[in-house]
């Protein structure tokens, strides 16, 4: 029995672990999605981009379809929102991370910007995974919803 | 040297079996896919959605949001394609895919629907994982393209 004891013990103590290591990828995650957001409100759009990796290999689908690289999702960016007036403001809401392997997850979330002619808004697919440098986007599906979320 | 010839006949063989590992969960996912495919194209809605998990936690993410659940998600398909001709013949192409752990990958894709009436396609993110009862559909991120892509 007593055996039994510390087998439990050990159990709980690896689930713990375990639990804590989810815990903390799932912090990292959200920091990233966080430093984001201050990013895109300051109007950084070169420090928003720093949360997807550097990879010719990075995707972002949106309503024109697939883009692939790092550069090319940057340019896009800067196409589509030239200046700040265009950037307004941007919220994340419902944000759910889901750990995949102890270096993989997918977020599910909200996006909705605020500017002054109208509020565009919709849902975010991201699949993260964890490099050296740190936890990184590397394909971003994000697309509108209509008609518009209402309050 | 002769252990050293040993340890690199080792690595080679164990690269030699990730590799095929990964081949073979890509031979499945892609499988997956095909039995959605042709479950799509005789009109079987019901055998389509036996690629999605089988959890009130799937999620199909849409032009109306994200649903939530596999009833919920087939309630949605039998609404929008009630009958065969609402379905017509799917196609899809430029499909990657990429492994996050041996349990786990996400799938890029291009969809393609020819109806009698019109063409709809966009792409889609899927987050695929191996269950006891094989690869299964976890999220579907969906959304169309346009202007459509031109042949």
């Amino acid at each position: 029995m007593k055996r039994f004891g510390l087998l439990l013990a050990l159990l709980t103590l690896l689930g713990s672990a375990a639990q804590a290591e989810t815990g903390s990828a799932q912090a990292e995650i959200r920091g990233l999605l966080d430093a984001q957001v201050a990013a895109w409100n300051r109007g950084d759009l070169q420090a928003f981009m720093e949360s997807y990796w550097k990879s010719p290999q990075t995707a972002y689908v949106g309503s024109s379809g697939v883009m692939r690289g790092w550069e090319v999702v940057l340019e896009r960016y800067r196409r589509v929102y030239p200046d700040r007036r265009a950037m307004g403001t941007v919220k994340f809401s419902d944000v759910e991370i889901t750990l995949l392997s102890p270096d993989s997850a997918f977020v599910l979330g909200r996006w909705q910007l605020e500017r002054e002619q109208d509020r565009p808004g919709g849902v975010f697919t991201l699949i993260v995974r964890k490099f050296p440098e740190g936890w990184r986007i590397v394909l971003d599906h994000t697309s509108a919803v209509s008609p518009p979320p209402r309050e």
